[in-house]
């Protein structure tokens, strides 16, 4: 076999990537190697520094280096507005595809009793802390519309209604630009049950 | 916006590998910091170390750690059959599929005078000196079969002849398991030019 050690290594190292196997890992390294020294010296530098000081947001448990996040920081989101997403990507694409000027709270992850995922594992406590808080007026659910996703929107519902805050759930319905010919049936009974007038 | 500094730098790092656009980027950062912080941590270590440590190897021109590569330090390969590649990956790619015994001599490139890349820039100098010396019988050249890399097979066949070493191209023909009537007419010729008697 021709491949020394560390470059080997470095391959094996790279398929720890989503979605890069032996292939296309192997790529990646002589790409870098032969033609990009110093965008890999970066990355490298960043993967290590990420990893050291990337952690939770106190508040929304979102991706942050500081304490608190940009957008728990920010005083120009409104307080009153909460938006519970499953996954810290999930506020980046909702920040950027909406003009929601609230703020949120990320569960990492779904209920899923058969997985072991309960309410404690999903920062509930912290969510109930903020819900008695008596500053938020409404909880916007934006967890996925998965079975999981549905029902822990359903739970987290059931518990603001107890605090008295009023809790929404983002539309379902057919994708704008969406053909009906194309549509899964299920989509289209939801788009239907929740028509609205023009 | 979300996204705080640290995650939207390595977001933007991670899009230099090939392949990756700024959504698998994404993806990716997330999944690190998420699920594998441990192999986030080890890549980043590799990918400074492979900079800083691999480098080109004194015989052959592939990538390697040590000042000659384990291709061409290792005594039970053949000092007498050279097959001569456009990339270090290639050399993998042949080492791992055929039953070559031989050495390797990395071009990095192909002849291009319209890039500016002549013999120069491929190490033309190493390879007359390593043909010059007496040891080698047999040329192999296993450059791809673009307009190029035949050019520079024919270029160097040639170098190969003024020293009476024998040259051979690599066939050219129907790959294993194709069907005849997806192949493309250039390759179908080629098979027809190259036919062996069974």
């Amino acid at each position: 076999m021709a491949n020394q050690g560390l470059l080997k290594e470095l391959i094996q190292s790279l398929c720890c990537l989503p979605g890069v196997g032996p292939k296309s890992a192997q790529r990646m390294a002589f790409h870098l190697l032969l033609r990009n020294r110093e965008g890999a010296r970066q990355l490298g530098r960043l993967l290590e520094k990420a990893v050291a000081e990337i952690g939770y947001c106190r508040d929304c448990r979102t991706l942050t280096e500081a304490e608190i996040c940009e957008v728990c920081a920010n005083p120009l989101r409104e307080n009153d507005t909460l938006c519970i997403v499953e996954s810290a990507a999930d506020v980046w694409v909702v920040d950027q595809a909406t003009t929601f000027k609230g703020k949120y709270f990320v569960l990492h992850g779904r209920l899923s009793p058969l997985d072991g995922i309960g309410p404690d594992q999903l920062g509930f406590d912290l969510l109930e802390q903020r819900m008695a808080s008596g500053t938020l007026k409404e909880i916007i659910l934006a967890t996925n519309s998965t079975v999981e996703g549905q029902a822990t929107a359903h739970f987290i519902g059931e518990v603001a209604a107890k605090h008295g805050i009023q809790a929404t759930r983002i539309a379902h319905g057919v994708p704008m630009g969406g053909e009906l010919e194309f549509i899964d049936s299920g989509t289209l009974s939801a788009a239907f049950n929740g028509r609205r007038e023009l």
